[in-house]
């Protein structure tokens, strides 16, 4: 049997999150549908993890065990001609046969973007969080930094995380200003030390507990409102209380970015198909 | 009567186009309705022109005359709640009285969108026409220099147009490339002098035919893919015959970019109203 990876990216808003469930529009559901209609089996997926309703994904990475003769160069161009528009099969490898997109990840990335404006972008209003009035780049980045290492990440993990440990490895928790949006001349004054602009959160670490990102996201975005002071995520993180982080912030703005699953396929892309 | 223009950003994918047709939705007939919700009265709205089914806009601008007494810098954020998301008014003006958004534009920028990579961008999907194959950037940035000055644009214009006069001035016409993307190895020696990338094609003019950017688009993807030299653009130009030029090309990548009515608002940009 083979053993194939993917690269999937999808616009979360339609789907009932990743994992397939009865009567559920699924990511996972589409794509067994989709290998069915293309392979004539009935195939089990593996993701890298679940996402949740309407959360969206650059980099998910699946596997599955099939014994079709699909080449992998033509495999992508073949299912995505399956798939609906809001799923894209970005790249197929041959994969070892005892990886496992679940268990054998280094780190997993997420972004959540933000854009911080006086009205929303109609353009990306899908997958970035609207926050009309100008926040603290700088606080807010200074914040962040408190969560990097190894920390107990109860106070921003659901009750309904189901976890024995909730300790995890941040490796990377930074802010990117992507645009910085001009202030008009009557309005600086209003907000010493805000910006406006669109900014992407990026969280990297070892495993996430259920709505972690999306914590971490609303706390910090109360250091950027000036509610909370940077030094505050040191103690809600210390205090391993979830009632001390803010509420969780809406799932929309949220992407699966990346996965990092070391030199597990080698350095060979899979080739293009076109002639 | 006041006369109050606008700034309108709307994604036009679920829209029958900008102008008022009995039974379908239209952005003309979405933004007459929140005023109408707004103010309690039947107020027509006058675009700087149409944009057709699945046309986006950035910068669409409206004027319309009313008595109500909404201040200016309130009005924004009051119709933006009336709106569907999909519809955002970014700014608000007082307009002189003279002031009609059809008659009154000294130049108007369409933007045409392209990605050319293997798969589509999942989320820019609706905003962009994906191009599996690469281009030749430099010589549709080439071609596209022949349409720039006063000319006569019958071969860009559909048959249906009903304009007594085709000539229009260009002011404006070139490629922006926005990201290159990167060959595979394997990949490079098929498509000499092609390149991957998004990239966009600028057009400002002092008017357009129907569907002139998008058949000025289409042609100039029939350059960058070798079917077309960059000087068969002048000699499709010269021949004034519309079966010269390429097929009309998708909706769903042209966007209405700008408006340019010179100092018409002065440089009094609405006030913001957060508190």
């Amino acid at each position: 049997m083979r053993n194939i990876a993917m690269i999937v990216s999808y616009d979360g808003t339609n789907y009932s999150g990743f994992q397939s469930q009865p009567g559920c529009l699924t990511i996972q559901g589409e794509l067994e549908k989709a290998l069915f209609v293309l392979t004539g089996q009935h195939i089990r997926v593996n993701g890298s993890g679940r996402t949740d309703a309407g959360v969206h994904a650059k980099g998910q990475v699946i596997n599955f065990r099939t014994d079709c003769g699909i080449p992998v160069e033509r495999f992508a161009l073949a299912i995505n001609a399956r798939l609906p528009g809001d799923i894209v099969v970005q790249s197929v490898y041959e994969a070892p046969q005892e990886f496992h997109a679940r268990h054998d990840p280094k780190s997993k990335t997420y972004r959540y973007s933000i854009l911080c404006s006086r009205f929303a972008d109609v353009f990306r209003r899908k997958y970035e969080l609207h926050h009309p009035t100008p926040l603290d780049f700088a606080a807010m980045a200074k914040g962040l930094e408190h969560l990097i290492g190894e920390h107990d990440f109860s106070s921003f993990a659901s009750p309904k995380s189901t976890k024995s440990s909730h300790v995890r490895t941040i490796y990377e928790c930074r802010l990117e200003v992507e645009t910085l949006l001009p202030f008009e001349d009557t309005d600086a004054w209003r907000y010493p030390g805000k910006q406006r602009g669109r900014i992407h959160l990026y969280v990297k670490g070892n495993g996430f507990l259920y709505n972690m990102v999306r914590i971490i996201a609303a706390t910090v975005i109360l250091i950027g409102e000036g509610k909370l002071s940077p030094s505050d995520m040191a103690r809600i993180l210390v205090a391993k209380d979830r009632s001390q982080a803010a509420p969780t912030a809406a799932p929309h703005a949220l992407s699966l970015w990346a996965l990092d699953y070391g030199e597990v396929f080698g350095d060979k892309p899979e080739t293009p198909d076109e002639a």
